[in-house]
């Protein structure tokens, strides 16, 4: 996985991958089938652990609201990856787009995960009076979704601390309710 | 670039990109250097028409937001494009991420034009009183500009018009100060 995620699928390499797995070129045909079965494996491993451990996050018994703004600040911190290899995830919606309808499907179905996620955390906070009543948990969900793509995208870019910051909190101003001080500037810059 | 745009970078044969610019490789190489320097030469071309197209609107005179929404529904259409291409200069900062820091410096310059844009109209627009005066135009337009991107990535997985449609009402909401309706439920569905 680690070797997709730093060189993608196309810039993936057989013979780098067959070395860096340290298996043979058969042996990976046998187990995986091809480069693409191995990558989609890499998605789903991607799948079982990084992205559980938001799903189970945005889960947990506790304040929903707190919940979400944890959620995407992991997605923060993976646009601050020192390595600035950026989502795996994110990475595939672009490394593959056209024709192959199986992992477009799979990579839709990963996001869908999320932005269920995210809308049953919303849907509860607004059930509290913690999300104002007019507030839509779906579109809610799935601004927060698209944003925590953007955010994964961009941690290509090795972004300073300080931008992501802002879009954590402009982003996060889309769930108050113009409460005093809620995106407020965070230095002395005017705007 | 159109030819880019569905390939990407590295999906671009060298071959198949003479055919399609119907000039000879040599010709190809005296005038771009390289495959690199006319992927670099495609995304100026993506600046200075697609991109100016946005910063325009951004400047124009009358009031701020409304510039500012037309903006970001000018991403909401990328998203909603046929061919699932995406944004280009989304698809760029995947394609050639590491170690390329002369278009990492370009794109981020790219993405800081449109940033810029959003931060002048929100900043003309909490003087107008149109946004909350807690509200911070540097965090707003850093995280629209996320949401754009965003928005320019699932470009490519092809998602649905109402999908679309909440990404940006639900992204909106970070403009607005919780006036009823705001960002309700576009339709019966409950949460």
């Amino acid at each position: 996985m680690e070797f997709f995620w730093a060189h993608g699928f196309r810039g993936a390499g057989m013979a780098e991958l067959v070395g860096h797995l340290g298996i043979g070129r058969q042996s990976l045909y046998a187990t995986f089938g091809s480069k693409r079965g191995l990558y989609l494996r890499a998605i789903d491993h991607y799948r079982r652990t990084r992205l559980s451990q938001v799903l189970a996050l945005l889960d947990r018994p506790g304040p929903p609201l707190e919940h979400v703004r944890k959620a995407v600040r992991f997605f923060e911190k993976l646009a601050l990856d020192q390595g600035m290899r950026g989502c795996f995830v994110a990475n595939a919606l672009l490394e593959v787009g056209d024709g192959d309808e199986e992992l477009r499907a799979f990579l839709q179905d990963t996001l869908q995960l999320l932005e269920g996620a995210y809308r049953k955390a919303l849907t509860a906070a607004r059930k509290r009076g913690d999300l104002p009543a007019d507030r839509s948990p779906r579109a809610l969900a799935r601004a927060l979704t698209n944003a925590s793509i953007g955010l994964a995208v961009t941690g290509r870019l090795g972004q300073g601390k300080a931008v992501v910051a802002d879009v954590y909190a402009g982003t996060l101003a889309m769930l108050d309710s113009g409460t005093p001080a809620a995106v407020a500037d965070s230095g002395g810059d005017p705007g």
